[in-house]
Order: structure tokens, then sequence, then C-alpha cells
């Protein structure tokens, strides 16, 4: 009998690896370096014979397998093509079909990374009972995911969930790293934070602790702005009123039940849920309701949990 | 065989039916008056008494139906059912059920009238052979509806495609119907064109034709921008601009394959699609293929075509 699935998370730098059964209990989670010597073209091989020697070890045969999901850090089309992928060196590769060969025909499946990880979180993290669910990972950048009807969302050129790069201030005289102007990331992602921070502080003769930092951190804002903090909590305000007119936009544009919020950004807890609801609702003035706002639980597991759900999902 | 379907779509002022063939042929359009005496409770026995004469006339049976949908002026859940629609008096009706009672158990589907009126496009408007569908109904306010993969989104507060509620400028002063201030909807109507534009020419003292109106109304600002005057482009850019980011959002979010715009503002043609077209390049930096613009080609007809296809679709 199909059992078992097993969840693929590559990054730049590492791959992890996770064996789950079908319900989501995870049995086994592992990881390898990511070889990406001769654009990338060893990567495959060593999933597959990693994937092999670890089922082994645990007793597990290939044919009770039910399906392999993976993860990429690029734009992947629905079919699982990836037409580049500069993180690993892949160009126009099918690597869902070429994995499914190195394993004896199992089944495999490939999606974008953040789409992949809002999966996890809909199956066992913050997301878990719902079935229309976007993620926000709030790390370096701002990336993001959706789901509608329990499915991943790509659209048409695999743009679905770069949530980090909507216009939020017209205003904004610098740039982002995608070109635009007033992206969403360049206020809610932890470098976006520092850097509004310090704003903050130099259009300000106030005094405030973070000008006790000689490196300030993302975590340093949000710590002195629970102390009360009147500059850090500018700064938290700030991210608050960006991301809670980004939920507001997707509300009106296709009202998920939950959004969920991950990534470095997110370990500072309540006082970042409560800041984005508040200008959530302040945006959201046409309906009382409001979706949920939860944080992420399953951190850098999401992306295995995820790989593992959509290898086993329609 | 089930060779037909009927679409319904109802007004506050009238109802417009249209029996057509499974392939989406009109075979009969008509209309009818909307009784909303006694708390609107005569309009589904009026629908059915006036289907069953049509067909008649029409040599079709009710068992050669297929499905009868109906596009309703309000929320409107994924079941059919119908919270409140104030345009009707109806409270808490399950209108699909009903009217199939009285169609002596022929299949009916309800939704709400901007999403099905997106069905219609997508059919056989703006949208035909696409499935990732956005419509836009630009008209005394902004509505909007959405389809992912060939099916209508709803939501989960059946807010899904309350696109004019999208607050697209925070330093609006005035306040839109919804009790936000700076919805898309406070621009991008033809309500809000007039409004934009007056705005305009009173802080202006450039000579303008706008100026000869004495009632200035959306067409005369699209008219005379057509013409080259100065100010009324300025109103038309102030669309553009954020119904063009509003574009920008949507594609970021579920990245949709085509932006249809109808309602009367769209009458302006492609001066207006060519604006929209410009600010939502500015504002999607991050990828360089872009979803098409189109223009809605069904007008009124829209709301019966996507009905009678809501009620043949799965």
């Amino acid at each position: 009998m199909k059992s078992y699935c097993v969840g693929v998370d590559i990054g730049g730098t590492s791959i992890k690896l996770g064996v789950f059964t079908g319900r989501g209990r995870m049995l086994g989670k592992w990881e390898i370096k990511t070889d990406k010597s001769d654009s990338g073209s060893h990567i495959l091989d060593d999933i597959a014979a990693s994937i092999k020697v670890k089922l082994s070890e645990m007793g597990i045969s290939l044919e009770e397998i039910k399906g392999v999901g993976m993860g990429v850090p690029g734009p992947t089309m629905a079919d699982g093509y990836v037409p580049v992928c500069v993180n690993l060196g892949w160009k126009a590769v099918n690597p869902a079909k070429l994995l499914s060969e190195k394993l004896g025909g199992v089944t495999v499946k490939c999606g974008n990374d953040a789409n992949v990880a809002t999966m996890g979180e809909m199956w066992k993290g913050g997301g878990k009972g719902y079935k229309n669910v976007v993620l926000f990972t709030l790390g370096t950048g701002v990336g993001g995911g959706v789901i509608i009807n329990g499915k991943m969302v790509v659209g048409n050129r695999g743009l679905a969930g770069e949530l980090g790069h909507m216009t939020v201030n017209c205003d904004e005289t610098d740039s982002c790293n995608c070109g635009n102007k007033g992206c969403l990331e360049q206020y809610a992602s932890a470098t976006g934070v520092v850097k509004v921070a310090k704003r903050i502080l130099e259009a300000s003769d106030a005094e405030s602790g973070l000008r006790n930092f000689e490196t300030l951190t993302c975590k340093d804002v949000f710590d002195e702005a629970k102390k009360g903090d009147k500059l850090a909590l500018e700064a938290v305000e700030t991210l608050g009123k960006y991301l809670g007119m980004v939920l507001s936009y997707l509300t009106l544009g296709f009202d998920p039940d939950v959004f969920v919020i991950g990534g470095g950004v997110s370990k500072a807890g309540t006082i970042l849920t409560d800041v984005v609801r508040k200008y959530y609702e302040k945006y959201t003035v046409i309906s009382k309701e409001k979706a949920q706002i939860k944080l992420a639980t399953l951190e850098n597991d999401a992306g295995i949990y995820g790989a593992a759900k959509m290898a086993i999902s329609r």
C-alpha cells in the first residue's frame, strides 16, 4: 500500500528532506548540501540517491511512496516546468519529470518554494483547518503564497503570491530590488524594518533606545517597540500600515479564510499580528467580519510539509 | 436530452432573462419588471412563470433544460445562500433552492451579479478563451468579479471581487460610500471621474474645454481628453494610475490571464485601456510579460450569459 510521502525543499545552500505518513505525521527529516556545480545538474541525482538511502534505512520501499513533492526557489509553472532558476543554475527543466525517472516512476510534483510552504502551513501549521490561505514570509525579502479551495494558485506567469512587490507607497524615492519604488518588501522585510527605523531616527531628535545599537537589527526594533520606545513603535506601525493594506487588497480580491505570517520578522509575535490587524480593519470598512491573522508555526519545516502534501494532493 | 440553459439577471428595476444552447448561442432574451413589494417575495414566482411561458412559446420543455443560473445584486455565498439583499428586500433566503422547486426540480445555481457577469465575459465576451479572468465594472460605482481556473471565486464572506473598495490613496480626505477614504471607486467610477475632473478644474486657472459644460459627465471628460485637453487628460491619468495599480495587485496576488474592463466608463475605449496599461506596467516591474487588458463586449447581456454558463458548469 502506498502509505507514505516525501517532501523536498531545495534551497540555495542546503536541501531539506522529510518522510511523512499520508496524514502528515513526520517520520524523519534530514538535510543535504546543494551542489550547484555544473549548472546544478547533480542536484536531482543527489536528491534521488539520498531518498533511496534514507527510505531503505527506515525500512520503507519505493513502492510504498505515494508521491514526492519538491519546492524550488524560483518561478515554477503549473505543470512543474521551471523556465529558469537563478539560485540553482537551472534553465528550462522539468525537475518533477526528471526526479520521477530517477526514482523508478514514482509520482513527483514540483512547485515554487513559497507556494509549497503555504501548502505546509495549511496542512499542519498556522493555516490548519482552512482551505483558502495566504502566507506572507517576512524575511530578508517578502515572499508569499496563495491557496484557494485547497489548491496552490500558480498564475499565468507564475507570479501569484509575489506579494512583496505590491506598490504600497507611491511617494517612495528609494528603489526596491525589483526596480520599482514603494514595494511592500521595502517596509515589511527584516531589511525594510531596519531601514525605516533608521530613517525615523534620522528625521527626529527624540531619544530612543534604538540609538544605542551599533548594528541595528529588525529584532532590536521590535524589542524596543515592546518596551514602548516611540520611534521603534513608529517603524512597527509603518510595517503594520502597509501589510494591513495588502491584506485588505487580498480580501477584496479573493477573500481568503486566513492570513498566516511567517519568516524571521514573525518571531516578534503578537505585536506584529496586532498592528497588522489594526490597519487591515481600518482599510476594510466594507465588511465587519474579517479573515483570521495567524502566525506561522512550522518555521523551516513548512517547505517539506508542504511539498509532501502537494505530492499526495490532486 | 438536456440541451439548453437559462440565464437570469435580477436587477433592482428589471429582470433580464435569456435562453441559450449549451454552447452559448442565445436563442432569445426578454425582460420583466422587478416586483419588490412584500419584501421581494413575488420575484421568484414571476421568474418561474415567465420562464415557463417563454419556453413553451419556443417549443422547449423544462425537461430539456440542463440548468438555470441566476445573478443576484448582493453578496451570495458559494452554496447560493443570500444572507441579505437590500436591493430586492430579501433576507436569509436560498433563491436557487426556491426557484428549483418552482421549476419542477430543474438545477438552479445562484451567484453575485458581478461574479456572474465575469463568467459571461469569460464565456462569450472580452475574456473568451481564458480561464483566469478579472472583470472590472466601472459604472456609478466600481464592481468586479474574479474567476480562477474557470471557477467563480466567492470567498469566505462573499467579498471576493469587491475591487472598488481597495484603498489606493491614503491621503484622500473625502469619504467613499463604504466609509473608507481613498477607495478605487472614488477615482475610477463615472461619478469618481467627474469629481476628480472638478477638483482639477478648481485647482487650476488653465483653460479647459471642461469648463464649458454646465453638468459635466464622465463621457465629457473622456471626449475632451481625446481632443487633447490637458486638464481632462489629468483626470484620465488619475483613473489610469489607480486602476493600473490595482491590476498590479491582482497580478501579484493570483496572476490572471486577462483583465476585462466593462461598465459605462469603458465606452471610452482604447484611451482607457492604454492609460491603465501604462500604469499597470509601471507598477509591475517584476515581470516583463503582463496580463492582457481588454474591453468587455457583452454590455448588459453579460449577466444572462454568465448565469446560463454558471448553470451548466460544475
